[in-house]
């Protein structure tokens, strides 16, 4: 295996810097210790954030015909914050068959769990899983001693069903906002709603941006930038076309089409 | 079940535009119809591309302790794009455990795939899996074939060393972006870049903006830009410190420090 990094390299590197990428790149045990504990040295960190805190329990609630990215996104940033566990429960626990027919797993199962610091109920665009009142009632319980209640895209719409959004502002995917208002939460177009201890992101894409913000509230803001460079996350979409204000007419046109009810105005943004 | 949404809702709402609504959020036959045709109408899209012509067969390499958002970004984009098939492969076929433990599947046997249009090699921090003389000349193999080999992240490290990045420019993740050169490609510190028909992208996240990249060469800007609308992206990121360039110098220290390597510069972005 040694000879497939070449180390005839263009520049002079120090024999330890060497040593310390080819063992990184090959998976070496110095970055598995690192990667367990999301790329942060576990000692630096720990002490930056109190070494006898318990970790932070972010849960995602997931569920047949789930949107990949919802989660996807905002795990990214959360699962290499400092001292925070990341969980995943569906209605079945086990692995769990999403949108387009992705298995997604492991998970444990939703009524397995009795707290969370942290609920996140990512979107889709079948919500039938969970809306069923057994799982709403899960939602909801556990909603009401986590510390932050959360969701990504059409997620908002499972809380809002669940009764605990009432009078409360939330995100949802610009087209779905409306529906919202049918179970007494405030619709807000905002990408990132913060409302209380009730944070939510808009539609797909918008769960990364939800994920730093959120990253920032539990472990601040140098935390959160120190993954957001990690990740190199600085988006530059080669369009502009990523919310009905601002997308050219004809693709806006085009969405209204393929998005059922939105021709009749039902899910056209509030603003 | 009829009695989870609330139709006493507050807006005048047509009779059919609420049914339609209730239907797709439900997971009503009508939206599993459109979903499976990756959220466009088929007859409309199929006439816009021509209905003859063959799916387009986009191919994702995935591997053992991968980075699940490196794929799970562009596969948002690419699985909603018209005539499109988006399918995963990896060393053994299966579920593949990801980095932090996350399974994902199903995939097909690399060995097994034959030919595809798109070859995407995802990256990771643990490469090993890919490193292997075999899976390098598979890699090797179906680049050859390709209308299109391309990669986001530290991916473009294996497409490099399989040999197909010769003379190349490509993209990586910024801290790992010299170690193109030791394969003779050459690094490019853009988001996005393409040199012929290879494209590629940066770290982790820039997999969104080169999923719309990619999708946008195949299918046109018009598809591309539904689909940008479709998933929101219109990217807000609370803080800006994505790249080392415009980073706070004290995360950009952190992560310097978190990374091993980048302390001696050798993975510093080429500017």
């Amino acid at each position: 295996m040694s000879g497939i990094f070449d180390e005839t390299t263009h520049e002079k590197l120090s024999e330890e810097g060497r040593a310390r990428r080819h063992a990184m790149l090959m998976g070496g045990a110095a970055i598995a210790a690192t990667a367990a504990g999301g790329l942060m040295p576990g000692g630096a960190r720990a002490e930056a954030i109190g070494k006898t805190e318990k970790p932070i329990q972010f849960l995602f609630a997931i569920y047949p015909n789930g949107t990949l990215l919802d989660f996807a996104g905002p795990n990214e940033i959360l699962s290499r914050i400092p001292n925070t566990k990341v969980r995943f429960a569906s209605p079945d626990g086990g692995p769990v068959t999403l949108e387009k027919g992705i298995v997604f797993g492991p998970t444990e199962k939703l009524s397995d769990i009795n707290e969370v610091d942290v609920i996140c109920v990512p979107g889709a665009l079948d919500l039938s899983a969970m809306m069923k009142p057994e799982m709403l009632g899960h939602v909801r319980r556990l909603s009401e001693t986590a510390r932050y209640v959360t969701s990504v895209c059409t997620g908002s719409i499972i809380l809002a069903a669940s009764g605990v959004l009432k009078g409360k502002r939330s995100a949802c995917h610009w087209a779905f906002l409306n529906v919202l208002k049918e179970y007494g939460a405030i619709p807000d177009p905002a990408r990132i709603v913060k409302d209380g201890r009730f944070m939510s992101g808009g539609g797909v894409t918008a769960g990364i941006d939800f994920g730093m913000a959120i990253a920032a509230e539990l472990r601040g803001a140098q935390a959160a930038q120190e993954v957001q460079l990690l990740v190199q996350y600085d988006p530059q979409p080669p369009f502009h076309a990523g919310n009905p204000l601002i997308a050219p007419p004809k693709i806006r046109d085009a969405v209204y089409k393929i998005l059922p009810g939105s021709k009749d105005g039902l899910m056209r943004p509030i603003i």
